[in-house]
């Protein structure tokens, strides 16, 4: 018998370049495990280990037992969400933001996908920092935009340099940071985002700030940037967001785009066409908790910090691993060097240990000496069992 | 003060050749109608005029509200969904369909989107028959995917003809089909389908059928086409489906795409990277409602029925405008000879008349002398308002 799928027609030489999503094949490699040294302990995706508000959990079921939020609502997002992410913003940034700023979007991964197909045409590129999210790299690839990595180094705190991007500038539409930073953690500093937006656009290029895990900030590491000070911020900035973290609510797929009006209203093709409208009990529930919930979000950001210390304290005990970055929900660990490389590493982690976590180079080139570990989804005597698993 | 956006850096030529968002250029309209003909009458958006089932809100309640929806989920769907789809296309189509042919999306569109970016490759082409769905063709221009129209004429039906198509072939990679038709409402006849799909076959390109509106066939209309009895049907042909119009719940935003082994390898990672999961909770809702509202899905089909009955007869009134096609949850008319062209008309009747219809230029080349009317929006009562407000 021909195996299933063996004839198929020719599929897009784009998309088969693309990379095969992470997540699922590392937890495939944990059917093998037998359980030897206790319960899986999976740390591969960035999902934040305890559950949302009761609160929003009744205001989720509330609205999608409503008629109204079964039909189609605005492209670009419930009035009252937009607000109320605004005002969010607005406070958080120390900034005027308004309303009409923010479209909402079925989940930040697609905010990202439609945000780059309103920047990049044909031929164009995008500046992404190694390590990379993965699915930005991914989207780059399926939409056929080419992409300019901008290496950063453990020695740097995986900040990275602008320096080095000016020279990588040829060609480049738009460069996209992830702060703090999906896979390391690493936040980067109020200068450093200074800098590369003035690079953007003393190339014409558009800065892009993925601010997906800002909720997590520390008091003291907020404001994180100065961008939204300037009255001009919405002709070459765009800012992504989701709600999937600092709500809990990642199965609901909510997400925003603030952006300039020139941006917006290309974004709308883009929005009516990919998403028609992000789904709606999610908007409703959450256009109540954005306010309602301030405190929570604070607690919960604390709490997270406190994981970020355990994982510190369990991380010193180890011995040959070096903790080279951490931040928001991540670890990200350079291996002993008389391991074998990362993927050979976490697949045997993940079969002989049952600790799964995802190898370096899924987040892009010069990785295979790093692990990621996502220590948010674990509580904190979750995250002392880790050295012993190592 | 320079107007805002006008500084904008450049953006993505491909997004700013496609097309604005129709419907909400048409409702803009409407606010300038002062209301002397009546309350408005909208019939732009395909949106069913009736509530979803009560034990579908409440089981949508149900499921927003615990901790289990509110996680990410697999990148192809709840199990449950996919194995509760498969059974009802398996007796739909009288075929052989199982849990692994079936994808869930976060929407119809966002399910087209992503299976053009699976099937086409730079400088590879899409041919869709005209009058077209927008959405389709703002998504293949938004992902600078060349567009090869088709043809179709009112004298036809709107039904595509193969022939046509065959010399039309060169560098087309895949054709799509929409059937029920929107905007014409048109049913393509099984033999049409499955003269398509051989030709795109014998050309090395997939069919890809959209069949959002398959819950609205008659039980004499059904199955629509054979093409599921072929073993080998997912080698070339990619099934795309909604749940926004048979339970209406759009938004709550949930499709489907069914295909084959190869095509669905790659299916991941557009999954993976542009939405990560469909929403959960309307997932769970709809994994029950699946079987459990076939009789109201038949009852609303029937409903449906008698909707486009009620709007042949009040057609049957209007002198001068033709009913050029009729179905699912569309009527296609052509305006009088001495009408302005559609989209001046659809203008004046959106303000003078309160009537919010589609102008046949939003679906394509060759439409400037209809209007498409989705009459599925409203009761016969209403429908029986409209020859006064042509
Ligand atoms: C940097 C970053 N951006 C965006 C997302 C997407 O989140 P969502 O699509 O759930 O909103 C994630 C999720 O892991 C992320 O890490
Ligand atoms: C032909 C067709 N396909 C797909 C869709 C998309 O529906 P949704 O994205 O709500 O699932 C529609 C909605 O109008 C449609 O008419």
């Amino acid at each position: 018998m021909v195996p299933s799928g063996a004839m198929t027609l020719p599929l897009s030489p784009r998309i088969q370049a693309t990379q095969t999503p992470p997540i699922p094949a590392v937890r495939e490699w944990a059917a093998r495990y037998d359980g030897r040294a206790g319960p899986v302990l999976d740390l591969t995706q960035a999902v934040p280990g305890y559950p949302p508000h009761p609160d929003l959990l009744a205001k989720l079921a509330e609205a999608a037992g409503s008629r109204a939020a079964a039909g189609y609502g605005p492209i670009d997002g419930d009035p009252d969400l937009r607000a109320a992410l605004a005002d969010d913003m607005a406070r958080f940034y120390g900034a005027r933001l308004t309303t009409a700023d923010v479209a909402i979007t079925s989940g930040g991964n697609l905010a990202f996908t439609m945000a780059m197909s309103v920047l990049a045409g044909q031929g164009e590129a995008v500046m992404l920092p190694t390590p990379w999210y993965f699915n930005h790299r991914m989207a780059l690839s399926a939409l056929g935009i080419p992409c300019v990595p901008l290496e950063c180094r453990a020695e740097d705190g995986f900040i990275p340099d602008p320096d080095r991007a000016a020279a990588l500038m040829a060609g480049v539409r738009a460069i996209v940071l992830v702060t703090p930073n999906n896979p390391t953690g690493a936040v980067y500093p109020p200068a450093v985002i200074a800098r590369f937006a003035e690079l953007a656009r003393a190339h014409g290029a558009w800065l892009v700030l993925d601010e997906t895990y800002r909720d997590f900030l520390s008091p003291a590491q907020s404001p994180p940037h100065a961008l939204f000070a300037d009255p001009a911020w919405g002709e070459g900035f765009v800012h992504l967001y989701s709600f999937s973290k600092a709500y809990c609510v990642p199965g609901h797929r909510v997400g925003a785009i603030a952006a300039g009006a020139g941006f917006r209203v290309e974004l709308m093709k883009a929005l009516d066409t990919l998403q028609i409208n992000a789904p709606k009990a999610a908007q409703a529930a959450l256009a109540w908790g954005v306010k309602a919930l301030r405190d929570w979000r604070a607690a919960n950001r604390d709490l997270m910090a406190g994981r970020a210390e355990a994982f510190r304290r369990a991380a010193a005990q180890l011995p040959g691993w070096r903790l080279d970055s951490l931040g928001a929900y991540f670890a990200y660990m350079r291996l002993p060097d008389d391991a074998p490389d990362a993927v050979a590493l976490a697949e045997r982690l993940a079969v002989e240990r049952g600790l799964l976590g995802l190898p370096g180079p899924f987040f892009g080139p010069g990785q295979d000496r790093h692990l990621r570990l996502a220590f948010a989804n674990a509580e904190e005597s979750v995250i002392a069992q880790v050295p012993a698993r190592l």
